[in-house]
């Protein structure tokens, strides 16, 4: 496996790169970014997983995470959000296909060829972490927004002991019950309802995959998107139903934006921080 | 004159907000960002002047500096760095015309009709703040990136009374000498150079238009443009010759990108906010 360096910058005293390699899992060059803190590693690492449209680059230009990673140690690691590229299937749509891969592996066609985020983050890409950078891979979270969000807890619920920790911006808790989730999982998972509970944070918690870690959930109270889309009372009630300890946190004024994130960023990788050591 | 409120978000516990209004001076509608932080006012004011092909939004989106303003308790004024629009003369490079206004006073056709981007600001813009928001006109301070350092030394030593505290990201520090700044000028001003001083930060103080403020300069030591267009080092002289007060600072390893303004932001807005008092 061939990591090329695409780009590297300074920012707070410590490292941001990005890299390309040909994926063995969605059969696509895919590009990935790491923030690595100044000093001695190996650094706790959080993934960040982002949203529709968005690549590495959303949350590293606009969040201001870097600040605090630098301060508490943390490495970051941001994937794409899909495989990308002419020969890959696509949609006009936002909310489908290229930049919309909802950390998933594709069962349909065309997409199961090359969508299968899911597993390229947790065995592909974290092989090549463990790999090629001073990651302490044993102390991992995740964390990510709206769809990213929806990513980082039902991939921290299915692999707990990889992702210790987790938390999220305005997540999509239950995608099995809004638009973007079923027509995204209708897609790429089929017609079968049963087979999407595997892939809704709030489905799995109910059917007892829950983990001993304190999940963190905030969402802005003018989100446009929190009515139809993101619901974080459905995770709230199916959390209190199976004892899954969370605090779910509704934030004045604030939407869906990156200033958003940006505003409350510093809570999350302080959380992360504590809650890996 | 009426402000159109095109848009607000809710960043850092305070208000984002970006109006148009049609300028006296630029004959063009303009659009300007105001960072108002929570609290009551009246705020004291820094101005934030973009570089070559910006607007309001590359600061309020990438910088991260609304933390440290609602923090400090000042508003960020964000101008555009030119008139625009389909009847706005423009050049095909990206560092004349539209998104390049050099914060000067054009007087050579076609550039003449719109492009006063010196006097908008300390003008109409300034008349505009202290009319609609809560600002504190007799507490400014003015700072700026690239082309807007040039714009953020060079509107503060000609009006020390308005801009009373000045610092500036890998500013140019004598365009009069170097590539950018003498293709604007010759298009903007003709090719009399006696004329470009005026707008000349290091002309300006060898000239003795110094200032009681002590102003912060950083650029990074990977800059590519620092030795073809930044030149510290002129600014440096200048200073040290004419008595003005300054730290001009080389960080290492950083550019000329966001990345770089967003590690030392917060250095700059606890400098204004201390000489503002």
């Amino acid at each position: 496996m061939t990591l090329t360096h695409l780009s590297e910058w300074t920012s707070f005293g410590g490292t941001l790169s990005v890299y390309e390699h040909e994926s063995v899992i969605t059969r696509t060059p895919m590009t990935f970014a790491v923030y690595t803190p100044k000093g001695e590693g190996p650094f706790p690492v959080l993934w960040y997983l982002s949203g529709l449209t968005c690549t590495w680059a959303n949350v590293m230009e606009k969040a201001g995470l870097q600040r605090m990673a630098a301060e508490l140690g943390l490495m970051i690691i941001a994937p794409d959000t899909s495989p990308r590229g002419d020969e890959v299937p696509n949609d006009t749509s936002y909310d489908l296909g290229q930049g919309a891969g909802f950390y998933l592996s594709a069962t349909q066609a065309p997409w199961a060829e090359h969508y299968h985020m899911d597993r390229y983050i947790t065995e592909e890409l974290t092989q090549i972490i463990a790999d090629n950078f001073q990651s302490d891979m044993s102390r991992q979270g995740i964390t990510g927004h709206s769809m990213g969000g929806h990513g980082a807890i039902t991939l921290h619920l299915k692999n707990p002991e990889q992702f210790k920790s987790c938390s999220a911006f305005s997540p999509i808790t239950s995608p099995s019950r809004v638009p973007w989730g079923q027509k995204a999982f209708t897609a790429y998972l089929g017609k079968d309802e049963t087979i999407w509970k595997a892939y809704d944070a709030s489905a799995l918690v109910k059917s007892g995959h829950t983990s001993s870690a304190h999940i963190l959930i905030d969402t802005g109270t003018a989100d446009n998107f929190r009515e139809e889309q993101l619901k974080p009372e459905l995770f709230v009630q199916a959390c209190e139903a199976s004892e899954q300890k969370l605090t779910s946190r509704l934030q004045d004024g604030y939407d869906h934006s990156y200033y958003f994130v940006a505003s409350f960023i510093e809570d999350h990788l302080r959380w992360h921080a504590e809650a890996l050591g």
